[in-house]
């Protein structure tokens, strides 16, 4: 019961028009900046497993130089000769076909990225702040240039996201992206959840086991989530997002009472990062809202039982209905693969003299203002146990035009704890219900303010 | 806060060198060869969202025909002067640039789309059973013309699954793919193990509510699953494997006692498409198994919690670890969303001058046969219970080579029930041991048994 396969060489299709890749049969020559956790790795596949690569291209690849700050590191497995701290003159090579940029931040990343596509190299990048800061520059030189910019190790690692939405969704409508895209905080917040510890001392452990870095102000302040974010809308709904249209909020002032008060009904609190699509406005316009927050989200959602570092993107569109992508979201490998999965889609490409999908931003969405989102709020009081302050609170509900879905009390003594759950309103309705709330003489404290998501 | 995205037109990069896609900024033709729920469904989308899909490619698309058996239906929306009996003229059309094959089985099907990519079109299909049993063939007829075959839609519905094999993890080393890829045997078991309900009376129900065919064999039998099984093997691992390499087990079999047994030890019962990629031999080859069987799953894993008719794919890799896809499996818009995802991306190849991804099948791998898997069994007896019942019952096994991991023992007065979980052994031997314990007196029944997946 063998196969009766016959190998059969993947040569290609079309000569390359623009005469701009190497003779037929030469390798394809491969230029990594950055050497870190991710680079390393992908050095190391690219020599590892040069034969499987060479039979999925049609072409070998060769690592013909790897950029790094210091040439003092020992780096096991790598030839000595390959390393140079001139970025610069690597990416001016004029025989180098891909480029790989695993630096990450802004500069010098912008500039090696734009010379690497200038001198006619297509490029493969995980730089999401890049990307989420002025993708537009990319995209326009890698179009100017005829080559590919590919990126689907910058949203949730391994998971493959960026090509689903760029392609198998594109003749399709999403109305929404909701991904759990920051490794850190999941990490955080489902410990925080299963012990009961607080914040403070959950990032500690984070630390220790490695899974937050000594600063950890980018993934708790929801900074990374944000800069993906804004490259899920970008892609999902045709337009540009950067990370400045983004608003955002972290974790440091997610509360064990707020873990507590989610779990009591049938909740999880998740670091989320939501891309909805409005519907059509007076004028047909559709709007987009793209937001980084805490969210209390229902166990059954499948968000909810995404644990650990992992990430998840859960998409939903008109045709296909929901989708769920699951995995790893970082570490040096999931990373590497992703990386390795862009250079030889784009290293085929290059062999038949093709380009794939360039930037799709025709739509040019307006991005709304966090005030015109329309979610739902769980909010935790400490109420005086006295007559009519139910019938205080629901009325300032009422004056502010939100509907309340749930209320749950609880007696202690003189003082009661409410719990409330609202309808959907606009953000700036129930923010102004609370700040309201706040000044009720029976309204001891507003314990917890939480936005509800994920309704199934 | 709104984007200040300037809307660029999305322009081809390069001309086409073949000469064969249509002038420039004229539509590109699309032939539709099937109109039932599928069909329908990619026709309606076709119109109402023309808009967006001619901004998405650079180029309108335009419906010049459809090919259905009979022209006596009512079919709303949609011009009758495109409907003809007439494919194999529709196919040879000069002027078609795209085809969509949405007829399914092996003919006309695949006379059809050889037909269609001779004459220099593109061709996406959704059939899994033509590409399972002849995929080769087609394949061939593409590279040949240097067209594009693609296929998204042919497994798990709207879930994208065959670009992120194909595409994102090109790059790594698939060794695993284990799916739920038949959402009407998943529907069928979800509710046997939600209701305790036998499979004939279940299969009623679902046959009522139009989750199962009339003639449900295809489902059933795992007919369905084995396809999609061969499919994915290929992808995976770089090889051609056949509908007729695929070991096959459907879910007739499958008691409330089995599911009952299941559940008792924190597992649920799923029919699986596995497909396996094997350490290296003695002499360096790798085999790979494909097999598709009902197996219990610990309701800790991820495909465990997939309900109802939805599908989901787990995928693990060297690099990337563990990956799932989740999301809807079939139905016509779903199906219709991956159809539309793979006709933009083939039309932006064509007004680009390029072509997707090809088959890849360098690896020619073997494909072991079910006695040389390597699983687990569960396996419930009722045995008499006497005294040195376990004790030979045990020599059974260990005659056999098979390991037990756990047995649980309950009296029922003379008699009793054991359920033994086995480590992994080979499925020649765990079946060779089965088929003696049937012959030892001190056994009165083998009740059920079923293989083990999912180790987690």
């Amino acid at each position: 019961m063998t196969t009766e396969a016959v190998s059969r060489p993947q040569t290609a299709a079309r000569p390359d028009p623009s005469g701009s890749s190497p003779r037929s049969g030469q390798p394809l020559r491969v230029a990594l900046l950055g050497c870190g956790t991710v680079g390393s790795e992908v050095a190391r596949l690219l020599i590892d497993s040069s034969a499987d690569l060479q039979a999925r291209i049609g072409r070998p690849l060769e690592l013909v130089g790897i950029a790094v700050r210091r040439l003092n590191r020992p780096r096991a497995g790598l030839d000595p000769e390959l390393f140079t701290t001139d970025a610069e003159a690597l990416v001016g090579r004029d025989d180098v076909d891909l480029v790989v940029e695993v630096i990450g931040g802004i500069e010098p990343a912008r500039t090696l990225i734009l010379s690497a596509l200038r001198h006619g190299a297509s490029v493969v990048t995980a730089n999401k702040a890049l990307l989420a800061e002025d993708g537009a520059t990319l995209f326009t030189a890698a179009e100017d240039a005829g080559v590919d910019l590919y990126f689907e190790a910058a949203v949730a690692g391994a998971i493959p996201i960026v090509r689903p939405l760029r392609e198998s969704l594109v003749g399709d409508e999403i109305t929404s992206v909701i991904g759990i895209v920051n490794g850190t905080t999941n990490f955080i917040l489902d410990k925080m959840d299963g012990e009961g510890a607080g914040f403070a001392e959950t990032l500690s452990d984070a630390q220790a086991l490695g899974y937050a870095e000594a600063d950890p102000t980018a993934d708790v302040e929801g900074f990374d989530a944000a800069a993906k974010a804004a490259i899920l809308a970008s892609l999902a709904f045709h337009t540009r997002v950067t990370a400045a249209d983004v608003y955002r909020e972290g974790i440091t002032d997610v509360t064990t009472s707020d873990i507590a008060s989610a779990r009591a009904i049938g909740f999880v609190v998740k670091l989320l990062a939501i891309c909805e699509l409005a519907d059509p406005d007076a004028d047909g316009q559709r709007s987009v809202s793209v937001r980084v927050h805490p969210a209390m989200i229902p166990r059954s959602h499948p968000l909810a039982s995404v644990g650990g570092a992992y990430n998840a993107v859960f998409v939903e569109s008109r045709s296909a209905g929901r989708l769920m992508f699951y995995g790893p979201g970082a570490g040096g490998s999931p990373t590497a693969s992703a990386v390795l999965g862009d250079l030889v889609t784009v290293a085929r490409n290059r062999v038949r003299g093709a380009a794939g999908p360039g930037e799709s931003s025709y739509a040019a969405r307006p991005v709304s203002p966090i005030d015109d989102v329309v979610t739902r709020y769980h909010i935790s009081l400490e109420v005086a146990d006295v007559t009519g302050v139910l019938a205080s609170i629901a009325t300032c509900f009422a004056e502010h035009g939100v509907s309340i879905q749930t209320v749950r009390q609880a007696g202690r003594g003189s003082d009661a704890q409410l719990v409330i759950v609202t309808h959907r309103a606009r953000d700036a309705a129930l923010s102004a219900t609370v700040r309201a709330l706040r000044t009720l003489p029976a309204v001891r404290e507003v314990a917890s303010v939480m936005r509800v998501e994920g309704d199934v």
